[in-house]
Order: C-alpha cells, then structure tokens, then sequence
C-alpha cells in the first residue's frame, strides 16, 4: 500500500513537471518571452526578519533558516492570504552538523548546528502576479554559494511541488510566533 | 575513559556553580544588590536579525533561532569581540516536530520543523559589563511561552556552562553568513 502510495505521488509529480513544462515551452515560444525563474539575488535577505526554522534530513541534510522581507512578514503576521504584489519568502540551508564544543558542554552528543553553505545555500519565492502567472504568481530561485543560479533543470519541480500547498499561495512554511 | 571525561566536565560544572553560587551570595548580600538576572523581555527582540540556527536533541529536543540586536549583529558581522556594550543575542526555541505535509510532498520522512513554544521559550544574553560584572559582563534570562521568567534556581548554571567559550566572550552561537 506504501509503495502504491508512492508511486502515485511519484506519477502525479511527473505529470505536474510535464504539464508545467508545456507551459514554460509555450511562454517561451511567445513574443514576449517572460522569465519563469530569478536569477539575482533580493538584496539585504541576510537583514530580512524570521519566518521560522526547519531541518531537512536526507539527501538535503541541511538546517535552515525561513526568512521574508518586510511585504510578507507583514502578511504572515496578519494571517493575510494570498501574499500581496513585492512578498518575497526566502530560505538560507547551511549544512546540517553535530557541534562537538557544545556536546562537550552538554556532557552528551546532542547538539547539531548551521555549518557551511549547502549546494542549494539560498532559495527564494517572489511575488508578482503577472511576470509569474504560469506558475501561480511566483518567481522561483535558487543559488549555490557562490551566488550561481541552479540550472534550469532542477528549478522546473518547484512548482508542481509547491501546488500541495496552493491553499496556503503555495508557501509551505508558517510563521511560527 | 569515556565515563572518566563525563565526570571529570560534571565535577568542574559542580565547582562553577558553586562557585558562581558564593559570587551571587556575596552581591546579595552587598549594600546595592546587583540584579544577576534579567526579568524582563527585550522589545522587539522578533524583529532582530538571524546569527545562526541549530537543534537541540535530548530533554531539550528544540529546534532554534539565534537572533541578535543591531549592536551583536554589527559586532558579529565584524567579527569585534568583546561584544559592545548593549548587545544583547537572543534565541527562540520552538518544540522539533516531523512535517507529516512536508514528507508526503518529499515522498519520504525528512523535514523537521518548529512546533509550539518550548519550557525554555525564549532566553537572552544582554550585555552590561558593569551592572553583570559578577557573570562575565553579561546578565542572563529565560522565559517561558508566558513570557514568565525561569526561576532562578535554574538559571544559576548559565553563566558556568558558558565560561567554556569565554574567548568568545562567553557566547556559543557562532555567525553563519
């Protein structure tokens, strides 16, 4: 039952990357070609407030930091939905490690802290409705350390995955007071 | 060798808190009794802007955002010790939760996010090297999710756990950038 499970979600992933890429190929076969990611970097996210924490095990096996400019923290406070024009909603993934000078303190191994900057270090969701209809009102981004892009190749599952949570404008993350 | 270690870091947090105990008794019972603790929650201490996160296993088991006023930020980023007066560093410890929403879109169990406040909810290091002379210039606090101080019984092992980095001036958390 499990693996059916799985596999079912496996399949409705699939179809939602494939049906997502006919909408990129049909915007970019347009006039007025309109970009599906960002590329640059929102200035001053390291100075951006709190949304909450998380820690993600497995292949990311990072510790993160959720973080929004002042436009959706505004809005995460006031419970308001969806996000408005200019929200953005950014995370930082620092690698996920046991900190020996702490469990030392402790007295027992228990301690795990942000270490150096993961492959997919920053990630952030912009908001504008227009520039990003095709994919429900948001730009996708995503950098490694250096500031680089990732490939387009690994941007196009951020979409059909963040419609799980299309109730909530696709943001999984909730503010945690 | 193992066990010998443990108790050996046991006996020497025993003899700093007695230690740390004569050092309160002998203020207390001066003409101006200095307050050691904090009681009071520093205002908008949500707005602050992230040092770093981390995760706590064991009877904490707390997932964490370190946080810092405008002065630890700027003394962090510069990487200035001692910290100026007025710092304060700051942490938020949520309960450490599995993501039943997050794993199902993972297709396996992996994210961890932050719960509800925990016993220990909030807790501040506010830098005073005159009034917190007693505990290495900083005056130590924690609330619970009423924002009530911890008693203080529990609060008289801060400032021995935390003499393990005074050559960073007593403070664990480190600047992820």
């Amino acid at each position: 039952m499990k693996r059916i499970t799985v596999l079912l979600v496996g399949v409705a992933t699939l179809v939602g990357v494939v049906a997502f890429m006919a909408i990129t190929s049909r915007h970019t076969t347009a006039q007025e070609a309109a970009p599906i990611f960002v590329t640059k970097i929102p200035a001053g996210y390291r100075d951006w407030k709190v949304v909450s924490v998380a820690h993600e095990e497995g292949d990311l096996n990072d510790i993160r930091a959720i973080l929004g400019n002042d436009v959706a923290i505004k809005a995460y406070r006031a419970g308001k939905l969806p996000f408005p024009e200019g929200a953005i909603v950014g995370r930082i993934a620092w690698s996920y490690v046991p900190s020996e000078e702490n469990n030392k303190t402790f007295g027992r191994a228990q301690s795990f802290v942000a270490g150096g900057p993961t492959d997919f270090y920053l990630q952030f969701m912009v908001k504008d409705s227009k520039r990003y209809a095709a994919t429900g009102g948001w730009g996708y981004s995503s950098f490694d350390k250096d500031g680089k892009p990732s490939p387009e190749s690994g941007m196009i599952t951020c979409f059909p995955c963040h419609q799980a949570v299309k109730e909530r404008d696709f943001i999984f993350t909730r503010y945690t007071p």
